[in-house]
């Protein structure tokens, strides 16, 4: 979930000055445009952790637009007097009208989080408020509110640097309270409890934006982007609507599809390409390393305790990145009657009769076994994404209903290790000529894989919302740089033998 | 939930000759469109009560049908070996592709209602796991499925009843099982956790279908045309959504507007019509009978333990049907300091900028006190239905909503009393006359009660609807006869009083 938002995300002066001029008049005319029409109210929902930024960010919202036409409420941890409410009471008495922009700092989501991560309460009592935010956001929704739901994260290391520095500072030492410093002492277990609430409430139609709030001018552009880009949407969601209620008579009326805006990267770094690609591993060295973790996989999965649980391997990455001589290493330490490998192609006609997770279903793996799936149940939000095979509604939605499968399998003793094999364009372009040139590798290099080329940017973009959607502390993503193949199949089995021993 | 399959109903011969034939052959053409068209799966659930007629059904719909295109899969409680994999695998793996009809008997829904109702788990996993089966239904909804959920239901005398029946006859009585009257001692429990698995699974795109289960031809005609209407409904969206992609381009596509089909009686049976409108009061009776069950209100609402509750007392009814003189009735016996009236009209402007039921959760009664609505948030399924004030999608999802929004308020201690004043046409007709003629009561009546009145039959349906979907354990609607003032009056009072009494 946190991925993308700890890896230093900076926004340099010059791009500042220029995106915060456009967005900031870009910002008033949508509110105006709001105002004017009367049709949608906007409630942002501001979160996350201490020091990140979310009070700064508030202010910054309120200057940029009209203030006397934003509302900004405060919420902590329910109160006694709130206790004697129903908990949605205290937010329904300040939800904003049509017309008008809600900040909410802190929200519904506070109280279940802190009294939750605090051992307050149970997780079955959590989870169920989690539920009732969920049908309430349901509702808000199809009453035409759009929801802007922005998490503030700072990694644990910026977290304790900014208590250092401030501490450091006479002039700011006063600012670090003792609850501060008790908050990051229960960092892990509140960004634990977090990824569960985030996961469990990511609705495509009202999913999170998770924000790396280290450099204050990349967490207030990408929050201004993303409200200006929410507000966008619904006034083009409302004309199609209008346009198709005329043309089509009231059937096609309030029309609730979900269309992607364009992705505006505020900066060069991406989680993909702050990989490191340099790393190598010398023949000599890779193969006692293999030798090594392949002895190991091969006791763990004969581990008389993996009776009780199953293994599914997820492998994904872009063409040639080395999934299949990956495989190969790893099933070379399975006992051949206990795995098998699922190479996942374009749905065939039966396939494509059902509902998208249905072939998935079909090959759980039974308790004691492993399956190894060369591509996946991700397809949806990679190649059918990207390629328009399927509406953004549906990939959108689709997100939340993976989180929900991988949840069930899990539930069910199944452990998830999914392996995105990351390669550079360049790599991928050397592979793919030597796959040319060599005869024997001919076969694996097609027209396609060229045209999938082309796309890099627009793949690149997909896996990194897959994985900030989809990696949960249930079913966490690896991420290897893969251009050199020795370092990246030694890495991913020390993934997969961690992974398995941790959950034996 | 369950109101409406209590009340006897039954076909005659000669429309059960008629209908079925019209049925059996309108749903063998449904079939085969779907065939042929092969875009949507048909899935169709039945539950229920035992002896209710549920095997019946299913064969009688095979009958009817091409048995070819038809899968049914019967599903008990979990087997060892089902445990060993997620809950939801062994449902995946016999779901209907494209074009064909799937008959599940006994569904997702059987375990979890009969784990929680023998006490084997607890209520928090059995609110989950009907949470996982929402996010499943919702998923097979927006995959194109079409979800038929049939719930066919026998009243405790007539489960009763029906064993008796099948043990005096010899040549029936060896069907009777220890496992049936096993079931008929725990009727209730299985009724109470029934009706909250039902009230929190009736989305707007699936909702249940309660069919009383006593008389054959009734039971069979109703599955039959809930069937068909789901069938024909998906053509027309689906040819709505081809319709409005052409005109309005591919933002308009996948349209899931809700239609309501024509409700077409099959009977001349209703929740409405059984009432017992002759009954009545002297005058000296009811003036004994006010006297003492004013008293009893009077100490209830001043019993200490009040303190920690509240009451939330809502008044619905047909035009003239009494609402606003029962209210004083109950009035009188309250202390002004802790009670006020809400009388609940078209929403003003500040009301319409919000979500439907905002204006009802500022009225929320703080502990301690009593708030009577005059007239309330059924408005939305009532009023705003039959004038077509709002979409069929937006009423229909708000069955759902009611029952979550009056679920958070019993959470926090309010208690929840729903009277519907039932009137028949002739006694409103008489009260409309004696207003046009009574100078002091000329205003109460106006050509809106008129042009109202005329829309009897759709208000009739609309309120039978909303009782079967938010009469809920939590929060049950009163069906008052009232026809008689004086019957009325104390019947409400005493309602209202052991309704306290129970919640205190």
């Amino acid at each position: 979930m946190f991925e993308s938002a700890e890896i230093g995300h900076r926004v340099e002066k010059e791009r500042w000055k220029q995106e915060s001029a456009r967005l900031r008049h870009a910002l008033l005319q949508a509110q105006y445009r709001l105002l004017n029409e009367g049709r949608t109210a906007v409630l942002i929902l501001v979160n996350g952790v201490d020091g990140a930024g979310r009070g700064e960010t508030v202010n910054t919202l309120n200057e940029w637009m009209d203030p006397r036409h934003i509302r900004t409420e405060a919420f902590g941890p329910q109160t006694p007097e709130d206790r004697k409410h129903p908990e949605m009471w205290r937010f329904w008495q300040v939800l904003p009208p049509k017309g008008r922009i809600g900040i909410f700092f802190g929200s519904w989501y506070t109280d279940p989080v802190a009294s939750f991560a605090r051992g307050g309460e149970t997780h079955a009592r959590f989870v169920q408020r989690l539920e009732r935010i969920r049908q309430f956001e349901r509702m808000l929704v199809a009453e035409g509110v759009v929801l802007v739901k922005l998490w503030f994260h700072l990694s644990k290391k910026a977290a304790r640097e900014r208590l250092k520095t401030l501490q450091s500072d006479p002039k700011t030492a006063w600012r670090v309270t003792p609850q501060d410093k008790d908050n990051l002492r229960r960092y892990d277990r509140f960004i634990e409890v977090s990824d569960e609430a985030l996961r469990k409430t990511s609705l495509g139609e009202a999913s999170w934006l998770v924000i790396e709030g280290s450099d204050p001018a990349y967490r207030t552009l990408s929050a201004a982007q993303h409200l200006l880009q929410a507000m966008q949407g619904a006034f083009a969601r409302r004309s199609a609507a209008d346009g198709s209620t005329a043309a089509a008579g009231p059937a096609a009326a309030p029309d609730r599809v979900l269309q992607q805006p364009p992705f505006l990267a505020l900066d060069s770094r991406s989680l993909l390409k702050v990989q490191d690609y340099t790393r190598s591993l010398k023949r000599s060295v890779y193969e006692d390393e293999l030798e090594h973790w392949q002895g190991k996989l091969a006791l763990l999965s004969r581990d008389a305790r993996m009776h009780k649980r199953a293994l599914a391997l997820v492998f994904e990455g872009m063409d040639a990145a080395g999934k299949g001589s990956t495989i190969r290493r790893i099933t070379q330490a399975l006992d051949a009657r206990f795995y098998r490998v699922v190479p996942v192609a374009a749905p065939n006609e039966n396939e494509r009769a059902q509902p998208y997770l249905w072939r998935f279903w079909r090959y759980i793996p039974d308790l004691g076994k492993s399956v190894i799936f060369d591509r996946s149940w991700y397809g949806r939000v990679l190649v059918e994404r990207v390629e328009g095979l399927c509406a953004p509604a549906d990939w959108m939605r689709a997100y939340g209903e993976i989180n929900e499968y991988e949840e069930e399998l899990c539930d069910a003793g199944v452990v998830i290790v999914k392996i995105w094999l990351a390669i550079t364009p360049e790599e991928q372009l050397r592979r793919f000529r030597e796959r040319e040139q060599t005869l024997y590798k001919n076969f694996k290099i097609t027209p396609e894989d060229w045209r999938n080329r082309e796309k890099w940017p627009q793949y690149e973009r997909a896996v990194e919302e897959m994985i900030d959607r989809t990696s949960t502390q249930v079913a966490p993503w690896y991420i290897v740089a893969s251009d050199n193949k020795h370092w990246s199949r030694i890495e991913v089995l020390r993934h997969l033998c961690q992974r398995l021993e941790a959950a034996l």
